[in-house]
């Protein structure tokens, strides 16, 4: 299931999150102003950026799932250079080709494994409490507040743009 | 681990979003200003205000642990009247009071049930697809709204109120 929970969903929410950048390219064409306006713009002066929301959602969902599969240094190297939109689906969509090369069954010990960060000093969560405490509410976070900066902006978005399409069955 | 995806972790975010509506008070308290200023805030005029992403995160909770466990039925009726921050704190209360009715052994046909709503038209999900692809992006969404509300408005919260505490091991 942790496959599901992170490969599988993390590329449906990070696929949402293009089409909603898709939405802020639309909506500073119409309104005639630069989309880099939207890319800088944030909910507080403290908080990070659009650009910098999405930077985090990929590095999350990147380096999350390389942390259960247990070969963290796989993961492609970004320098968070990105400023324009097109360097950002790029980015996304270079997470989507990563994330996406992982299988269901290179997750068996996922659950199991000791996962940490040099910033945790040496303590450790199991993948399982990593998961779901830390990388998916982290994903999560990044995509609503990257959500929330356009909204606020007046950019024609909602909740079905974050959720996607569901596999309802008849 | 559907359980624990959704009781478990669902307490812990709700906790989260209870204790950040504390720093809601204490910063409203700090300028002289009336709380409910920030409990009718909002990021975008026809976005819901934060009374209403508290009270959609405690029915998304709610509501989407009874149709995993296959008890709609017996989930707290509330009327969405609440006002002021101790009716939403009652609000969350109350609704870990009801999700943590359950235990796991509950969950045990949770992945494979067919979920809908009335407004699905008859069509369904499967539990896991309904936990994975709905109730869980939606209460981070929820959530993740409310604190963004907040610290657009100056409030003192960061991450790790949003996250909660890890459990770390040596």
């Amino acid at each position: 299931m942790l496959y599901d929970l992170t490969v599988v969903q993390f590329s449906k929410m990070l696929n949402n999150l293009s089409a909603i950048l898709d939405k802020a390219a639309v909506a500073a064409e119409a309104k005639k102003y630069d989309v880099s306006v939207l890319l800088n713009a944030r909910l507080a002066p403290d908080q990070f950026n659009l650009i910098r929301q999405v930077q985090i959602a990929c590095d999350t969902a990147k380096i999350g799932v390389a942390r259960l599969v247990g070969v963290v240094d796989s993961a492609p190297k970004h320098a968070d250079t990105e400023t324009t939109l097109d360097e950002l689906k790029t980015r996304i969509t270079e997470t989507l080709n990563y994330i996406n090369s992982f299988k269901a069954e290179d997750f068996a010990e996922a659950a199991d494994r000791h996962i940490s960060q040099p910033r945790w000093e040496g303590k450790y969560l199991t993948g399982l409490e990593f998961a779901i405490q830390h990388a998916i509410p982290n994903i999560y976070f990044h995509v609503t507040t990257a959500y929330a900066i356009l909204r606020h902006n007046g950019v024609d978005v909602g909740k079905k743009d974050y959720l996607g399409a569901m596999p309802y069955k008849v």
